[in-house]
């Protein structure tokens, strides 16, 4: 059957509501935290739920909010007091002075690519000053290690992602791992407008890049949360979006009903043989992006980082 | 009537015959260069025809080479080489000693907006040695004065850059000014493959960031040649491509020929405003880009910038 | 007779008070904001004042802050304001929504002189929001029009600075221009943990890149504030430090006593002939900066930025 | 005893010449190419020689060029060319198709560092080409397997180079690294005009940012070559030429003779005294830099990609 691309596990359940198909073995829950703030949560707790939303079980929080692509002087201070929280959720790390390796995935020369990078940038890295001067530099009886490495793109290095993370990790051994990514969605709206955060990884196919190896507690024997924020939609998406919007056009403007009801009639696998039709080959080779991506990215570059600072230093989820 | 973006005049007077639209005022001619290249010319003679083509009167000669987007060792050295003869029959002045300011459009921070800053960064510069030294440093009798400037955006200036451009223009008097800007298309599989040159400038409207000012001989009193590669297609134009794949599909699959045949009667105003249906509001605000695009731009600049530095320096166009 | 290059104001006064020379048409005076920050004041009064002190006439004022190259959480947010107020005190414009440019002198390629790049990045920029929208798209009733450039290197322009920023300041016409530069300090010990703030603009001969024109209220007819950080020494500074402590070492230790007199009782032109051999020809064009500047011009740069965007919008100094 | 910092092997051979300290263990050869290049060899046989040199045991081929800094339309290839006749004699690895990682050590925001990265950045990788489709996507019998890694700095991961690099070696498994890294030298006359290529790898305390911990053959189980351009000169290094010109210069200044005779006589032990005094403290935190380390860096990088190109790729000096 055709596949619209989405690394939102929210989005992958909206759709299957919208289609009417049943869920089992998939928990969803909303929170309405401000006006503007809206935390949901997909636990797919069985594998039967895993095979429906084409997603590994585990935890799927999203954190929705419509002004984060705009302007704040704070940067959005409340979103990163949100994901601080959200991480707390989500490790369950039980330990003192965690030590954890932050990895910025993506490649940093495409802007819509760049998020992971950026993130890790401003960063409050702690690990080194530990190991030389010890906890006390830092006037504290509990500091987390904080590493990080943006590993870079297979262009680049001639390596995949994961087998960079892999070697550091058997090295310098962390406790856990938080992977920060750009995703792809399948809703423009959502673009710069979403964090979810998962303690399922990073797996095959997901992200702008199309990770190619899984990077999650299976493949380097710590826990993985990963942070992702849809920054493209993938062209072929746009135009499945277009045939469903011109189904429901039809069917609603009196002049185009006999068109409309034709088209409806057809069966999936009439659908996708005319949306085969209709895609030019390159199409797959395209994303589609916002024009101001670059300050978006900026943005959500620094709350994202200012989450982490939070979590991990200024808050310490795990004392 | 509904509009499709393109800043290539090539792709326009395309549409036009596709439309059999019959075209007064506008001459066409095409060279094969070899088996990859051809170039082909658009000359907008009158005013009617600048009216039909939405696109000043003058000359758009265009290089097309379908592996202009990959890699190369000599950074596709024959296309420089095709850029510099165009480049050539173009620029009119006829003077010794040129004095050239080279302006490159577009943000640096966003990978398909780049090419212009980029293209400036590999440039030979020699306007400051000529006037600290003299002409003779270079050990040649003519030399031509060679500037450059990167105007940046306006949400990071604050002033558009056709004032920033006027500016200097006034104040160092170049004799021409080469402005490089990345362009949208229509079609993707012109992204990347194709450089527009033409002797219009650079026109409202146009440019991945849509410039609300021309940049023009009109506007700054010397010859403006513009030089453009298209990055990116805007998202609108996806959702057309899609609509007209649809209609042809349906004329030729069986199953859906009623349906092909009721959507090929519609009328261009009926087809016009169910195309505004289709369009979701946000799509306004999105472009299509390809996946390797910072590949693409980083070869392209290089490819550019070694075409004018073939006609300023090594082969002087003007000696 | 020899000269140790700075451009800070304060140091050329301290230098003389060190040499005992007696300084007319020059008044100082000094304000401890708090234990770490001191304010100083150079006013440079009549003509023969700035011959003395080889600078023109004007109001120096220098922010002096021991910690202000360590890291700090609110980016030395006590500084940005004490940045803000000296601004105020040294812009004379009288006028509601005052138009200013903001100017980033430098190489952003070259860490100890990308200061001026690097504020520019993080300024709140209002001019093209106000020509489009209007004032009130901001809810005040005053807001100050507020652009910015970076003009870049002469080597990447083969334009002066000062063509580019004249160029522009007649075509926008700015009611006032602040030039930011990375500096040449004579001392060591004040890199990164000084800003001096000053009425007289930019002047040849003076910045990292050493400029070759002025920007300053004569040669571009509004007013021109500099702000400068001093980022680097000239090698050949450090090496008559040495000969400055040699002498001093050789008077304290009783066994170097007679080498000591000998060498403190050559007089000036003796000492200017025994530097200039010293001296090894390739230090003219080398210079002294710590190993951390990148880390220390990236925190400076968003305490400037701050201290601008305090004065222009949030506190508004002119209203 | 006091010591001057260099990483050049050949300076430390140069000076003990100087002082005419016999050196039993270091073998020292010459090679005059052309007019401008010179390549010279040094051989520290014993574990004596190691200790008189204050370097391991190894082989040390240094290229000198005096127009290495100048501009080039070629990025000067004579010299990428030697640089891979350099490299073919001092890797010692017998074997088909070899897996070669190469590290660009060094810090890519500080412009003398930034010579490891930026090396990386125009290198021909292939193994990820060669993991997918095999050599034969390549056309040839014989394709080395190329990849790479920037590790970044300690201040932004919290790792030392070291752990990333080894980490990334034992889970790649290379046959061979090559390790490029900016180093200190002790005469400014050196600075961006000599390439040091040696087979001991990257050792403790070397390299402009210090390492703490090697990257050798001992350390990681595979051969390193090292690739070093010096691009600093410590502070402190300037105060110490300082010294040995003043000596020079009162030896043959009639007038300066009674002092220079005295001071000629302190013996080491008063002349480190003399020296410590002279020093002020925070010369140890600065580096000399020659003011176009930009440009020479970005040309240095080029032709240091380009040779490494030529060796592994277009000549496999394997094959």
């Amino acid at each position: 059957m055709y596949q619209i691309r989405t690394d939102l596990a929210l989005e992958t359940q909206e759709k299957m509501q919208e289609d009417k198909v049943e869920l089992k073995g998939v928990r969803f829950s909303e929170e309405h935290v401000s006006k503007n703030l809206t935390i949901s949560t997909v636990v797919i707790e069985t594998e039967n739920g895993a095979k429906a939303m084409e997603k590994p079980k585990g935890t799927y929080i999203t954190i929705e909010a419509s002004n984060m692509d705009e302007e704040d002087e704070d940067y959005h201070r409340e979103i990163s007091e949100q994901l601080a929280r959200v991480l707390k959720q989500l490790i369950s790390v039980k330990k003192e002075d965690v030590s954890v390796l932050i990895v910025g995935l993506g490649n940093r020369a495409v802007t819509p690519d760049a998020l992971g990078p950026r993130v890790v940038d401003n960063l409050y890295i702690t690990r080194h000053i530990i190991n030389e001067y010890g906890k006390y530099a830092f006037g504290k009886e509990h500091v987390n290690r904080v590493s990080s490495i943006v590993p870079g793109v297979m262009a680049q290095t001639g390596m995949e992602s994961m087998e960079i993370v892999n070697g550091i990790v058997k090295e310098t051994k962390p406790d856990v791992v938080i992977a920060i990514d750009a995703l792809a969605a399948r809703n423009t709206k959502r673009l710069n407008r979403t964090i979810q955060v998962t303690d399922t990884g990073i797996n095959p196919g997901s992200g702008v890049g199309n990770h190619r190896h899984g990077l999650n507690e299976k493949s380097i024997g710590v826990p993985v949360i990963a942070i992702g924020v849809p920054t493209v939609v993938d062209a072929a998406t746009i135009v499945n979006d277009t045939m469903f919007n011109l189904i429901t056009a039809m069917n609603q403007s009196s002049e185009l009903k006999t068109l409309g009801n034709t088209l409806g009639e057809l069966n999936e696998t009439e659908k996708y043989e005319l949306i085969r039709e209709l895609l030019s080959p390159n199409l797959n080779t395209m994303f589609v992006t916002p024009k101001d991506i670059d300050e978006s990215v900026k943005r959500l570059s620094f709350t994202i980082s200012e989450g982490l600072n939070i979590a991990l230093i200024d808050h310490n989820i795990f004392a």
